[in-house]
């Protein structure tokens, strides 16, 4: 093993990230459990959406020209001669010249009929309506096929389902859809320092957050997490668990071992029963970081800092699961804000800076890799490219939000 | 039953919304489950953390004012002797002047030393250490209770807690954590016109869009949806599946019914068994709301149109949802963009228009509230204040995202 890591770039460690990527698999789920799920197969139109002209409003089906120039002062008088019925077309209900029939929105507009009144332009006198406003061709109606035409396109493989989409592929008798499949993402903690979460630390230990971290994070990101708990730092345990978590699961983390020793026994692990294809990234913080392959399953190494774990997570690790989960583009939302201050860098690694946004601004929360607090009192990462020396106040920069 | 309504101004809306909300309940979770949840109560360290003074970095413990003046050409030659072995504390080894220790990162701070050099900056000659590079007092050190001191207060009450914070709880012993119940909403459909999401239209028929859509958005919010099917607009079958939910949900939806006669059987039921709160909203689209309360629970009148109920879910029941969330602020995310037309409105009521949001551009996509490929095509919402009379193109508006 090297004593120094052989350092690749982000974009080479990313290209092996996602190459490794487990195809995706896809699962049927009812509709109203879709939302945030990357759809597997584009959706047709079954019918024309509506099957049917529609009023749009409660009101009077006319013909458009009986009236023109209508108005308080001088009213188009028109006998109503039918009620339009919901949920029912009746072929006799005919809208001759100069006559109206009553219509709820919804309903079908009558024969004869090429526009609607709204009810609140009208007054009843008997049986005659008084129409106080003229309406053109079509007005207030929604015409058959207007939101989508039989056999149409309504929706594409591979975009993240949103509410109004579930709604869509209900109107397109959809109940169930096929959409990617949640990858199971192994956790393994590793460090002869951690201890469980319910235990009191003794000297010289520290309790597991990267493994709640991790889950959290996958989870909310549409994984589904499997905690193996913590391996001490011995080869034979370290392989045990590894070889029971790879047939469970689609990926496996190892979360460090910050120790230069648990990352050469995890380097160590992955190379002998499989393969190292990363083993260092020029990212800050999360350096020490390797990318590798057993039984064809990507297994990462993490570095041990949660600050260096959470980057890694997010640069590197999400791309392969965006791949898995089948999205056209990636979940992460970004926001744009000036920088409040200079942010140093060093040229020739992508670094990466927590901030809080506060009004457009984004303020730089400086600290240790190793804390916590700092990524709880920021919003976000913005990223240094490898490129440059830091970023200038003021500049405005893309903020990745949490 | 009035022909018209009596509208009321949307801030009102929301005030009578929030006012019936239910008292926030609350459930304990498991921390990995906790992402997206709101905290119930403050979390405070149990412990210091970390719980010593800690290395960040693989290297040499050493008492920095031996390493003043260190360099390439003219290292600091201090003799390795013993190595911290992770997880524990020993008390006997003891950095002297001139003297290092080999640490681990994460590896207890040994008596004696003040700083870590980094191993990069250093090398080795048999047992004495190379020192080429000089630290600082605490220089890649983590100091005792640095991230959080013992009895301090991590995080608030109200605060929707990220993946960072699963971790954070877990550095504090949460193991469970107790967040705000998830409210379970009850969703009936109301519509002669309504045909299940499996049945093929008939004439006049469409098939009941707005309930999955109601579903999905509520599950990605964080409320249990719970789906009641379709009732037809006969007052006894209505009132039995209303009273059906109340027992069973938090709160319940009336899906409509977009006709006025839908609306009046809505409001009938509402106002004989409960009460009617509001009855018609100054929103477009959505005026023919109904705000209400059946013992004791709130219950909502939808209007019929997809787009309609959409944004009144987002503008008048998301505000009552968000109490029972017991979030301190909304979930919405909401994004600067330029106007990329202009906008008309008509004073006196809040608007809201579908938008597609493009390289900071927000492109409206008009269309009639019957429709769902605008709300498909779009990413979000402009609100045009009630006082405004539409909104010139160029102006900055913030879009509130699906």
């Amino acid at each position: 093993m090297n004593r120094f890591l052989n350092v690749v770039g982000v974009a080479d460690a990313v290209r092996e990230s996602v190459k490794i990527a487990p195809a995706t698999e896809t699962e049927t789920v009812p509709v109203e459990q879709s939302a945030g799920r990357a759809l597997a197969a584009g959706i047709e139109a079954d019918t024309d959406i509506p099957g049917f002209d529609r009023s749009v409003v409660d009101g009077y089906a006319v013909r458009s020209a009986d009236t023109t120039g209508a108005g308080d002062a001088l009213p188009a008088l028109l006998p109503c001669v039918g009620r339009v019925a919901m949920g029912t077309s009746d072929r006799k209900l005919v809208v001759q010249d100069n006559e109206c029939v009553y219509i709820p929105t919804g309903g079908v507009l009558p024969e004869g009929a090429d526009a609607v009144v709204m009810v609140e332009y009208t007054d009843e006198a008997g049986d005659i309506i008084l129409i106080k406003k003229p309406v053109s061709h079509g007005e207030n109606v929604l015409l058959r096929d207007e939101d989508f035409k039989k056999g149409g396109i309504v929706l594409r493989p591979g975009r993240r389902l949103t509410p109004q989409d579930a709604g869509v592929l209900a109107a397109c008798g959809c109940a169930m859809v096929t959409v990617a499949k949640k990858p199971v993402v192994g956790i393994i903690s590793t460090g002869n320092e951690l201890v469980p979460v319910t235990a009191i630390p003794g000297p010289g230990q520290v309790r597991d957050a990267n493994a709640s971290m991790l889950a959290a994070w996958l989870s909310e990101y549409g994984c589904i997490p499997r905690l193996y708990g913590i391996v001490k730092d011995e080869r034979e345990a370290f392989e045990a668990i590894i070889f029971k978590a790879l047939p469970e699961c689609d990926v496996v983390l190892l979360s460090g071992g910050s120790s230069k020793d648990d990352r050469d026994i995890t380097a160590g692990v992955i190379a002998g029963r499989g393969e190292v294809l990363v083993h260092g990234i020029a990212i800050a913080p999360g350096k020490p970081t390797i990318i590798g392959r057993i039984e064809g399953k990507p297994v990462f190494g993490l570095p041990g800092h949660p600050a260096s774990a959470f980057v890694v997570l997010i640069a590197i690790v999400r791309p392969l699961l965006d791949r898995m989960l089948g999205l056209e583009k990636p979940l992460i939302r970004t926001v744009k804000a000036n920088l409040e201050e200079n942010i140093p860098s060093q040229r020739g690694r992508e670094e990466y800076v927590r901030v809080r946004v506060e009004n457009g601004k984004a303020i730089p929360q400086f600290g240790k890799s190793g804390l916590l607090n700092t990524l709880v009192s920021s919003d976000g990462l913005v990223c240094i490219p490898a490129g440059y020396e830091g970023l200038e106040k003021g500049r405005e920069v893309e903020v990745i939000l949490w």
